[in-house]
């Protein structure tokens, strides 16, 4: 198989969601998959007990997809090796009464990770520039000054969003946690594939909604404003990552690649040495246990 | 008494602390003050009223001072009419090793006001521009990326700091907060007799520690500190006031003024009105309601 190059996925400049693949064309097996899978998160998990006692870094992953797109099953598999106090995932659902009483950052603020630790976002605040844009009515809920009417939320409104959000990762970024953020980029063909065998099989036709087939309905809207979102806040603090998720083995794979490559950019993450004063005094505290006997 | 303007307390071009007054040179005497402060504090509790009623805005006081500068006592004073409910005072001390785990932002947001409410910060987000600047030695505790030792803190470093402190603000305000800011301007010397009234005083004396002298010796480190941030942070959208604090009951008349005046400025905080769909069927919800008897 041709090895994976986070670069090949990042958003530098503006793309074309139409134009990326959602599918990549590579040899190998899905065991010859599965095998550089389970490597990446051996290795995922090593790196990050070093950054949990080193304590200055923490890794944000945002995973941002349409449904059926795998991201339930990607958390699952790609921190399977890694120790559970170092990932906290965190599902965002619609906002309830006591979010909405708080600007629209807010919760996801509050769920950032602790130094040395991964946060994960499935879905993330990037829906407040996402399902908010397709159903703008959302937005009232969030009780915004000047905002009485769907026809007060202007263009301009959406880009100072975008920009807010860019400030509100690059602070976090310049205070030490890492931002990675994926879309997992699936096919309209595939997706209706996913559905249709979700309704077939009767261990998944639970997650089936009725929403799920109205909300393909608006794909286009959805593509658009996904695309509009990624080139205005793929920064250098916080890259967007647009991963082919057709085969939930390689975007998977991908995925986990990226953010070990990632974090091993960062090489002042190293376990922390001994204090010097404990150091200078080390045989006397020996003494002192030795005493106790 | 002459009328208080807040404009005359408002830091719009850089100021120098050693040429604002800590003391205002105005005619009347203390009771007419106190009548003033109690139109002031009704005025206030009824637009809060207003305010939560309407639930758009909320209002952020951050409150900063040296040690006796009166925070407290004006807290309590100003605020005495308003509805409990709508007001949540927060002081931060020195952060835990919980909140230590997080970039130094992240306790003053989780105690963010919600919508309606007045959020008083009793010490606030700046002494991490105060306080850690007199003792740089502080921000070690941050574990900060690339910040090993004291040699690492450049001036970059806090000029960075003030600035994501603007971006910050910055947010909150476009998304519905009134940000306020107060530098309660103490004398050295009206300090020097508190601090000794505080000694004499049996039923204050508790309050007294070894720190306050301390940390009055670095007056002038504190003053210029002070200065650099009132100066780098006092924006559009989250305006500084250096309020003269050598006479309380005066402070606790100018803040309280300069809050209400900022409030009525948003004129469109009013009370909201009955939805629509309510209205069109209010004969109805009344024809039902009379049928159950």
């Amino acid at each position: 198989m041709k090895s994976i190059n986070p670069d090949d996925f990042k958003v530098v400049n503006a793309i074309q969601l139409s134009e990326m693949p959602t599918l990549l064309d590579v040899d190998g097996d899905d065991e010859e998959q599965e095998d550089k899978l389970a490597k990446v998160r051996t290795k995922l998990s090593e790196i990050q007990e070093v950054m949990y006692a080193h304590n200055r870094y923490a890794v944000l992953i945002c995973l941002q997809g349409m449904d059926t797109s795998g991201k339930d099953s990607l958390i699952r598999e790609v921190f399977k090796e890694t120790n559970a106090r170092g990932v906290v995932v965190n599902s965002f659902k619609t906002p309830n009464s006591s979010e909405l009483e708080h600007d629209y950052l807010w919760r996801h603020y509050l769920a950032l990770p602790e130094k040395g630790k991964f946060g994960i976002f499935n879905r993330s605040h990037y829906e407040n520039v996402l399902v908010t844009r397709v159903h703008p009515e959302y937005i009232l809920y969030e009780n915004l000054p000047g905002i009485e009417k769907v026809e007060d939320i202007t263009p301009k409104f959406w880009k100072k969003r975008m920009k807010q959000i860019n400030n509100f990762e690059k602070h976090i970024a310049q205070n030490g946690i890492i931002v990675l953020k994926f879309f997992l980029h699936l096919s309209k063909e595939e997706q209706r594939q996913r559905l249709l065998r979700r309704l077939e099989e009767d261990k998944h036709n639970w997650k089936f909604s009725t929403g799920d087939l109205k909300e393909r309905e608006l794909w286009d809207d959805y593509m658009h404003y996904y695309e509009e979102a990624i080139n205005n806040t793929s920064t250098k603090n916080a890259p967007w990552y647009v991963v082919p998720a057709d085969d939930k083995e390689m975007a998977r794979y991908i995925v986990g690649k990226i953010i070990l490559e990632e974090m091993q950019k960062h090489s002042d993450i190293h376990q922390p040495e001994l204090d010097d004063d404990i150091k200078a005094n080390i045989e006397m505290y020996k003494e002192i246990l030795k005493k106790e006997l």
